[in-house]
């Protein structure tokens, strides 16, 4: 039942003709359905052909409709199912009558109910399917984002593509994180949201994506497997190639229990889970801000080799809490080298600072010169393989506006002297004018690459799971 | 060398006449020093009289400047150093001399240096005021902020009185936690920053607020106790009267070393520590997010009996890593009552939706009817204790703006049917319009009374801080 190869999916990926099936023109604006998968190709300007498929309709969003997938007169790749589960039986019928090659069924309400009756219809339609060649996506799942095929399953998704593949069983945790990471500048390659994962499993779309050169990270969100032994093989030839970040949900009983609810999948043990991500170097996420943060890192900055941090940009009280939260997390942060230390004893006043890690050095961060004669200094400190940096932009508030452009040209610039990761925190503000200034620099900072971190605590996991990673492919190679 | 009783701080803290010494009419506006505080005396409104010390003003902001703290024609019951260290003890001398009872020595440069003639300098000016009967606050921290005095250390502090005393060694970690907290609610009785306690210590502040009627709830950061006996004697006895809440800074190796560097501070074993807190009944939290969100919960809400708790607002994924949050975080997400779950199934269809807990049920939160009986369903339920409810006002921008105030209001309204605490997560937005619709939510709930959390687990992690209070009470009483 799994595929061998990339070729196998790529209709499903780069399908050339779509029908949606249950496209209402009549349903409202607020409603989930055909019409919303439709404006997701349209805004995606998808260049092959889409047939939407309803009983009543002549045309939805101005696109000629069907009565029935069998009179659609071209070849079909994928149709989509956005139907009651009870015509899920008799539109699979016309799909096979039509030869088509990918079946995606949005519906919910099979096994995720825990009803008897309903979970043998689902395994009923998966198998008039399979016997006749067709292979399915879910059902309860949201399908394909594909930015390079035009394909995505709403309208407002980036419509440039990048290095991030992702395949997640829950849809909405697919859709949080494409909008939380475009904001952060992540861009995708594939994402595929597979629900019930009645036939095509997440190790075929990894299968895919390991073969896909479009696609340099992977991400998933996994909540049950049903062929641990095939998932975790293809991850460790993966991991040695590509990085691979998992999200497992249902980790606590009370997770597993919500998780049979949702995709009908078994949780499983989580130390078993933990020992296999380890020996397959799978980087091992659980939260949705850290799969932003993680795979955000991922893309933007070299791994560092030990997670040894100099820490700037806390005042006091910040210096001490953002250490206690960097080795929480794991991190060491260990003495400057003598030279970095009598190097900045040259122009840094001992009165309120500290020049030992983490630095408490106010008068340097306002003033380039001095920035960059810091950056120098770290950049051939052998006891430092990353610098994080706490900044905070709403002070800038009461000052003149260009003082902020000082700032954030400085950190640019330093940046790239470092040659070393820079880890940096934008603070968040609580106020919508400390906002506003907040998104003007992360806006900046992503247009020169530079990611940025919206808490130390992200940021702490992002250098620990990125040098965790570094170390792994050392012990391999 | 310890304070008896809360009459021996009154001066301190309700000062009839403040000297501000080193208040330079030249200092520019980014530099902090005397005229800040000065501004945060003009901003409260503080009704004493204000005397500004400087060798050459004539006047600081339109206020009368002496040359010497001696010249000042009246008492003086507070007196702040704005000055170089070096400077301190001809000034000490002078407030010796003038009869003055409590001196703030905002200025840092002393004992938290590591120099030994620094740390010298330090003690020979306390001794010299202890000798003749002067208090000290400091050095190397910004005082107080009491807005029922109108006093306060910057010009942008609220100026209305709430419940709230905190006592922080960091001036940093208070002025955030000021920030912060305002935007949530949070108001305050008494703030002191109180830095490297040279004289007056935690235990001194502590006793002053247990008897203070106006604060109700004291919050802590501190980094290391000179007198740890005091302090912990004082917090059991407090603890069974008002909830206290402790954030202790340097927990780790490298957070310990860069405590000594901020205040001179011995930051102590963690295992000792969590030790006696435990049987202090002292709230421990470990960040600026956590302290905020348990002193809004303690604020807001009542203590539930047992961290059992119904989470609704997750669809699908959502559900299940919000259960993992939950159980991660100690918490228990039971089965709800035969009752519950059959009254939800009168009203909720079981497609794509699940009447379990964790409740992923859409239909019902977009529906004001449906919703107000899913609240009285969860009051009368003897398994809960506690509702959580993850909110995101995003969409609404997709939508008619009138019905965000339905759901707001229908979310108001239920908070005071259920008779349990809502614990309400209003989830924070990647995007600008995103969070502006959050702000205007957060101000309406704020408005209400009800509290808001930005993340789901931060919300977890007050309600089992929140629980374990009432189990400790419990064991008390």
């Amino acid at each position: 039942m799994s595929t061998n190869s990339r070729s196998d999916l790529e209709p499903f990926f780069y399908p050339k003709a779509i029908a949606v099936v249950g496209a209402s023109p009549y349903s409202n604006d607020f409603r989930w359905g055909g019409k919303t998968f439709i404006e997701g190709l349209v805004a995606q300007n998808f260049l092959g052909r889409v047939a939407p498929v309803h009983p009543k309709a002549e045309n939805v969003l101005g696109i000629k409709a069907y009565k029935s997938v069998r009179d659609i007169p071209y070849d079909i790749d994928l149709a989509i199912f956005s139907i009651p589960a009870s015509a899920a039986t008799q539109v699979m019928e016309d799909c096979v009558a039509k030869g088509v090659k990918f079946v995606h069924i949005f519906t919910a309400g099979f096994s995720e109910t825990g009803l008897e009756d309903r979970a043998k219809l689902e395994s009923e339609i998966v198998e008039l399917a399979r016997k006749n060649g067709i292979r399915v996506i879910g059902p309860n799942c949201m399908g394909i984002y594909n930015p390079d095929a035009g394909v995505a399953w709403v309208n407002d998704f980036p419509t440039e593509v990048g290095p991030v593949g992702f395949i997640s069983q829950s849809g909405q945790i697919a859709g949080h994180f494409i909008s939380a990471g475009r904001e952060r500048g992540v861009r995708f390659s594939k994402v595929v949201s597979f629900g019930n994962a009645s036939d095509l499993q997440c190790h075929d779309f990894l299968r895919y994506m390991a073969d896909d050169d479009k696609t340099e990270i992977i991400g998933c969100y996994i909540e049950g497997l049903k062929d641990g032994r095939a998932f975790f093989e293809l991850a460790k030839e993966i991991t040695l190639k590509k990085p691979l970040v998992v999200w497992k949900g249902g980790r606590t009983d009370g997770g597993a229990r919500a998780v049979s609810s949702h995709t009908a999948s078994i949780a499983g043990s989580v130390e078993i889970w933990n020992a296999l991500c380890r020996q397959t170097g799978i980087i091992q996420v659980d939260s949705m801000e850290d799969l932003v943060s993680t795979v955000t890192a991922l893309q933007k900055l070299k791994l560092p080799p030990r997670p040894n941090v100099a820490i700037v940009g806390g005042a006091g009280g910040g210096s001490v809490t953002m250490t206690d939260d960097a080795e929480n997390a794991g991190l060491s942060v260990p003495h400057l080298s003598d030279e970095t230390t009598s190097g900045l004893g040259e122009f840094v006043p001992v009165h309120g600072q500290s020049v030992k890690n983490p630095l408490d050095i106010f008068s340097v961060l306002v003033n380039p010169d001095h920035f960059i004669r810091l950056i120098e200094l770290l950049r051939d400190d052998p006891n430092i393989d990353a610098l994080m940096y706490h900044q905070r932009v709403e002070w800038a508030l009461k000052r003149e506006s260009i003082f902020l452009d000082v700032i954030l040209d400085m950190t640019i610039e330093g940046a790239k002297k470092l040659e070393k990761p820079l880890f940096l925190v934008l603070a968040e503000s609580s106020t919508l004018e400390g906002m506003a200034l907040r998104k003007r620099a992360e806006g900046k900072y992503n247009a020169a690459g530079i990611p940025t971190f919206p808490t130390f605590d992200e940021a702490a996991r992002a250098v620990r799971a990125l040098s965790g990673y570094h170390r792994y492919l050392s012990t391999r190679s």
